[in-house]
């Protein structure tokens, strides 16, 4: 099998990694514009293969791995390239546009809209890691629209590499992951912002942040040329998100304010159930 | 050497584990309000005997790790109670008030404030755990004001479990723990607040949460009992980085809604040497 990965950072060569790993007889194609990503990643052994859009015409798997604003002009060029029996799908962390972009495509069947989440605070080939994805959620949006068989083809990848199936439509995925991705990693950056705005000595932030503020502020690691272009295209999501999570700190406020203890009490004492909640959601560290 | 423990949870439970590994010929007294608390830290090996205040006059060290509104009445007795060559050492995230509280007791001399900057999100003496300390920061404030032998006696314990020591004053201490730990813990609480808020179907928070969204809400697990004596101990200085806090998500929502994308791009990206500042963290899992 022929898997060409376009794009070889962390999630492109985390897929890379477990495909080869999982798979017999696969040959792994990479693409990307940044040469020193694909010759580190061809030295890392995550690729077999450098390639280019001509050799698509080899393809029997293509992940799309790339800033999402970028995926939207070249998902179709990409679509345009390859054979009939190859399923195409992306890793976007947005799903709306994407979809809506290929609608009309005469190669729609060949797609299936992706969302594996799961990731670090790296990014790169370097950042690759195995096992990414073992236990983790892959929403898949309108898979209705997709061939069958190449369903069936990508979904037995999901499974060899330990992925969850959960299908929603692309509205519903950018609405709720405004909540669960989008606003934490706005939360972690404005908070990197604000200490880092009053700690001018950075010294003082080594020596008297403990691992709660590291784990808070985590996610301000991550690349801004791969979160902007979520951002502008989940714009409307992400702004009531931001709306709702400034009202709930500003309430807050009031309450430190105003003296009440029980209230600010009972504030996270609600908030403490988030506990159970999380239970379930296996960790990566690097 | 007979060391008490005062409030035995994930801080005095820890430090008493470490004290008893690292030191020979301690008995660890245990006294907790709580006697469930109590029987489970003897039960667990963590403490050696359970006490009472009457036993303070056989103390050579008294650690005080109880919520810090309860510490400004418990301490004057505490010092009450202990021999001429006992430390009493507390271990609150607040600095200011305590130290004001106990300015003209007789026995100041026997006080040493400290916050060792440790801990997970667990309580009780179940989340106590070895190690917890080691190459984290200790600050004392107002060292000059206890006996020297007294602060001997702590600092070669602090050596011991592996403790760095950082010298500041009360006020400045509350200045700078607000950024770097009391507002990581109202972020978190009120972005588990808003997620919890809009995903009413818990199941969709558990499916696709990643990692990200685990550990940027990973404080909201923290006690309530604890934390808003914190708060209400070091209103003026939370309130203020609240404020710096919504004015910055606030700011990072206005320029979503004018499309300034190159605007969203620079805050990341100056956000983003929180990277360099970070590498020398050590974390802890439990």
């Amino acid at each position: 099998m022929n898997v060409f990965v376009i794009g070889i950072g962390l999630i492109g060569g985390s897929l890379a990694k477990d495909i080869k790993s999982t798979q017999e007889d696969v040959t792994v194609y990479g693409i990307d514009s940044n040469d020193t990503h694909l010759a580190e990643a061809k030295e890392l052994g995550i690729i077999d293969k450098k390639a280019t859009y001509q050799d698509l015409q080899l393809a029997d798997m293509v992940i799309v791995s790339i800033p999402v604003d970028v995926m939207v002009t070249e998902i179709p060029k990409i679509l345009d390239a390859v054979p009939e029996d190859c399923v195409v799908f992306d890793v976007g962390s947005t799903k709306a546009l994407i979809c809506k972009t290929l609608e009309s495509h005469p190669k729609r069947r060949n797609f299936l809209a992706c969302h594996p989440i799961s990731g670090t605070e790296f990014s790169g080939p370097s950042a690759a890691i195995n096992d990414l994805f073992r236990d983790k959620t892959n929403i898949i949006c309108e898979v209705e629209l997709t061939a069958f068989k190449l369903q069936e083809k990508a979904l037995q990848i999901f499974q060899a590499i330990g992925m969850r199936i959960r299908y929603m439509n692309p509205e519903a995925h950018d609405k709720h992951i405004a909540y669960v991705s989008h606003l934490s990693h706005i939360s972690a950056f404005m908070l990197g912002k604000t200490v880092i705005e009053k700690e001018k000595n950075e010294r003082d932030i080594f020596d008297m942040a403990g691992s709660g503020f590291e784990s808070t502020v985590r996610l301000a690691k991550s690349s801004p040329a791969m979160w902007t272009p979520i951002f502008k295209q989940n714009k409307e999501n992400v702004v009531e998100t931001l709306d709702e999570y400034i009202q709930n700190l500003t309430a807050f406020k009031e309450l430190l304010l105003q003296d009440d203890y029980e209230g600010i009490y009972n504030e996270m004492n609600n908030t403490n159930k988030i506990k159970g909640i999380l239970k379930g959601i296996p960790l990566n560290k690097k």
